[in-house]
């Protein structure tokens, strides 16, 4: 299958991130459709024209017309809804998601859809603090990284429509991963980055401390406020990745704070040197 | 003394601060004067007319004439020029600083200065990561805090000064600490801060890190291109402060991870849930 914009794409689950899918598809001329357990969402996409039609229900005729869907909901979430309703999808679909962790939920949906469906995984690691088709906006992608993880059950052909899929929608970058390398990395660059700004905060008890606050402070705590539901869950399914980069992270702090503690200047200096030396890599690309 | 733009202004140091506050005070109608060792410095800044006249070495009629004298240095470069050229100044005159850590210049600063002339200290929490004059510009003092830290030596006439200081160059608010607050908050905003963000990029040992990063990890590193020079001396000389709170962080940081290995769900998300209320305070303010 190619990704021309004849098909038509369902999103399962319409919050921020499906509904930011629905928004950039339906402007670039694709017939996209929804489904969504909260009314509300539905009714607003349907008068803002963010998609053509869609349900608040898992609607046979939604899912048995769609080429591509696309699941956009929590993890256990996604799992529940593929055992109950995946019978519903037609041959010859191929599904995505949007899932922040890999390993411990594309085996078992691979596992459990029907024949003749072939679920692709990916991850479009863009977000923001806000929730909700209502917050949804094709700007979230510019810049951003989208990675997409084969497994071996996966072809060449649904891998390449995925990789289509996440330039279309406007991603700077498009990599592919084993389930097994994303989840670590993403352990590293999402998950350990949320728990250092939970804990800075939480480590912060002085009163009136914004008053004082400078931009860094700022920078690492954006993300400090925090959906926790989601993101307890996100990280209970990538449990030994997360506590090895939380313990690796501890130990490159302990050793700065122990030079620091011997008046070992050198380390410390050094340690900044590959810091900064590293952190150029990290720019963020000018989208095409 | 009254902030008014007849008073006479020397910054002693021409790098980034120092060279914003010189362009922003000319900007005002202020006669900004500067002293630099860097040539280059003060013939960019007088090419671009951000300062009216300059020095590179410590010229005796720049220092005698200024009204107000901002030091803009490296907290060692600072303590020595004050007492090598301290005596210079006239009576009469107030100068003030922009050093990221205070008791351990502050009182030295004072006890150095001839009778007449009044030490205020303060903090511009502003700041980026490139140097220089070059890299001038009053915009990164906009939304951002400025901190004074009156001693039993000071004035009130001189705090009011150093205040009005802090409005006139644009920052959102002006607020006063002693130096022992000062060095608490700014071990834990600031420094603690910088150094997560080292750990972080030198516990990134994996290649092609940045193709699958996300904003949160490029927000958490912005600082982590730091000048290893200027942080190392900043966390030397504010070494308790710092190390207990790089303890208090390591703490909470150990008590997600723990409750994570005990798949212990509920602490994550009370900790999320105090993260997510916490940070809502620390959102900009706009300017005025």
């Amino acid at each position: 299958m190619k990704l021309t914009n004849d098909k038509k794409i369902l999103t399962v689950g319409l919050g921020l991130i499906g509904g930011s899918y629905a928004e950039t598809l339906t402007k670039k001329g694709f017939a996209v459709t929804a489904i969504d357990s909260r009314r509300e969402a539905i009714d607003y996409a349907l008068k803002k024209g963010i998609i053509a039609d869609g349900a608040d229900v898992p609607d046979r005729d939604l899912i048995k017309n769609a080429d591509i869907i696309v699941f956009a909901l929590y993890p256990h979430i996604f799992l529940d809804w593929v055992k109950n309703y995946g019978s519903l999808i037609a041959a010859g679909t191929v599904a995505t998601d949007v899932t922040g962790v890999k390993c411990s939920v594309v085996y078992e949906v691979q596992r459990m859809l029907p024949d003749g469906v072939e679920f692709i995984a990916s991850h479009p690691m863009a977000g923001r603090e806000v929730y909700g088709v209502e917050n949804s906006t094709p700007s979230i992608f510019e810049g951003a990284n989208f990675v997409v993880t084969p497994t071996d059950k996966n072809t060449e052909d649904a891998i390449s429509l995925c990789e289509d899929l996440g330039k279309t929608l406007g991603f700077a970058r498009v990599s592919r991963l084993s389930p097994e390398m994303h989840d670590d990395m993403i352990g590293f660059l999402s998950q350990l980055t949320h728990c250092i700004a939970v804990a800075l905060m939480t480590s912060c008890d002085a009163p009136d401390t914004e008053l004082y606050t400078g931009d860094s402070f700022r920078d690492l705590t954006r993300i400090a406020r925090i959906n926790e539901d989601m993101w307890t869950e996100l990280f209970m399914l990538n449990k030994e990745p997360l506590m090895r980069h939380i313990d690796l992270f501890t130990a490159e702090l302990t050793k700065l704070r122990n030079a620091l503690a011997e008046n070992d200047c050198e380390t410390m200096k050094q340690m900044m040197r590959v810091s900064t030396a590293r952190r150029a890599r990290f720019d963020k690309p000018k989208n095409n």
